[in-house]
């Protein structure tokens, strides 16, 4: 977009700001481009036909309010918002395809380093960026969207949940609110727990996994399974009987609950056995039953008591 | 993403969250959402197969660098930033197939207001919002990234521009400009330039009619010919003489040359009588020759005499 209230630009401007999207291209952009693809420096990006269903997912994250630059550095930030994004794709049983990535800043901002910790999210998932967007403004702040595909028998919805069902999760939970208190502490930048909290990986392989075994709903674990769990009865008109939460080594039973980012999935099929066997049979750690989906939407428990919503939520 | 520097919400505030997105998905929502898709309230949006290529594209607008809040109303914000990206899939050539919207702002910001010019803007341009993000930061600032699709001969990108093609654009230029300027002068909102600023039209109908003719190049005027046309040379490795610049009834050279969000196309083609014909047939006004491509990208006049990069231009 143009800014109409910038006083109009010269030549020196215009040239500054094609070649800083000139050097932060060459960051995120991958060496090898599919045949038949336009990645960024178009108007839009082309990419070849998708295979099915087409899934999109957006997520922002704002320096000082999803990462604080007194801790963390600032590449976090954008690895961050990638990961979160592409988590989404995950939770549906998709595979993605790219992502584009618009950025506020205010002058003075590294964008290099920001773009750094979005190409290693990119590349770590298999997900090119393939185009962008710059604007002036006081927060730092990414907004990544992600499209990916879902071939075969379609995306794994989180209203899809039915009485009886048996709810699972991926792996413990808690580690990333762990991270943040460690490194809020003083642990170092490359503790094992901090790391997790820098560096969610989204469980791609996992949720190909669950739709491939048939599971009836599906969502990640972003904001936390005090939370989380609430959504996905909401929208299935259910209700649920946790009997535990796996608590990550580390963790407090809090941080497991409220914590968010661990990017887990929960899910509940009919078929425990069956799902095992898929994930065994892919190298994948073995599912976690959690709990039971009951009938009723008011029977929300855990340990046979009340389990009120909790979880992190951003605040209007 | 969850917001680890947030106080732990409590079920109030995780209700507030909820409730909020409800109201605004009942703002951009479709009645009839198609039959197999998901839009708002999954993990990520999901879309029925597209037809060939996919097309993909995201722009930022911040209030008080892309719209002056003393003299817009909040929604023309919300119009203006779905507008720009639906551009981009004109430019190529394509059709919508959905947006999603990732917004920042700080508390008392009226995000109903912000989110009636989205859905205007997206009903204009039949572009469905399929999804989108909410967090808290210092500047209003929506980001939206729009999907289309590109059935038949492909996407039309910018760097296929030849020598010898000549050079059209759908319409005069200056109107955005031109209207920003009286409305700083005190002319009202619905003073036909001023309009032409707030609710500028993507050229969709033409990006179709100039795909079906078999343009060579073709791109959307975001930030004003002065710099967009050079850009276009750029990525052909071509040079331009521009014979003219067609004003718009109401603006300046300097505004049809320099202004941007006019979002008219320019085009560059072999067979001017064919582009005419089909636009013709389609009942789109006849594009307008402003000059021929030049094989020397050293090239690059207007009216004979040296014509530099100037535009609008974010500064960093």
């Amino acid at each position: 977009m143009t800014t109409p209230t910038d006083p109009p630009a010269h030549e020196e401007h215009s040239r500054r700001e094609d070649d800083l999207l000139e050097r932060i291209a060459a960051i995120v952009g991958r060496r090898t481009i599919p045949r038949g693809e336009v990645h960024v420096g178009d108007d839009a990006a082309v990419l070849e036909p998708f295979v099915g269903q087409a899934l999109i997912s957006t997520d922002i994250a704002v320096l000082g309010v999803h990462l604080d630059a007194e801790l963390f550095p600032l590449e976090d930030l954008g690895y961050k918002a990638v990961a979160s994004a592409v988590s989404d794709l995950a939770a549906m049983g998709g595979r993605p395809r790219g992502a584009v990535v618009a950025v506020t800043s205010p002058p003075g901002t590294d964008l290099e380093e920001l773009h750094r910790g979005i190409a290693d999210a990119a590349a770590m998932t298999n997900c090119p960026i393939v185009g962008g967007d710059l604007a002036r403004g006081r927060d730092v702040a990414v907004a990544v969207t992600v499209f990916g595909e879902c071939p075969g028998r379609g995306a794994v919805l989180r209203s899809g949940a039915r009485a009886g069902d048996q709810i699972l999760v991926t792996g413990p939970l808690g580690r990333s609110a762990a991270g943040l208190r460690r490194r809020r502490a003083g642990a170092r930048l490359d503790d094992e727990l901090v790391v997790a909290h820098r560096r969610p990986w989204p469980r791609l392989a996992e949720g190909l996994a669950a739709r491939a075994s048939g599971v009836h709903a599906m969502m990640d674990l972003s904001d936390g399974i005090g939370i989380d769990l609430h959504r996905m009865a909401d929208a299935s008109g259910v209700g649920f009987e946790l009997s535990e939460v796996p608590v990550a080594e580390g963790a407090t039973l809090d941080e497991a609950l409220n914590g968010g980012e661990d990017y887990e999935l929960v899910m509940t099929c009919a078929d425990v056995g069956r799902l095992s066997l898929i994930f065994a049979d892919r190298g994948l750690r073995r599912p976690i039953v959690i709990g039971r989906i009951h009938e009723d939407p008011a029977v929300r428990t855990f340990a046979g008591r009340p389990f009120e919503r909790t979880g992190f939520q951003h605040q209007f």
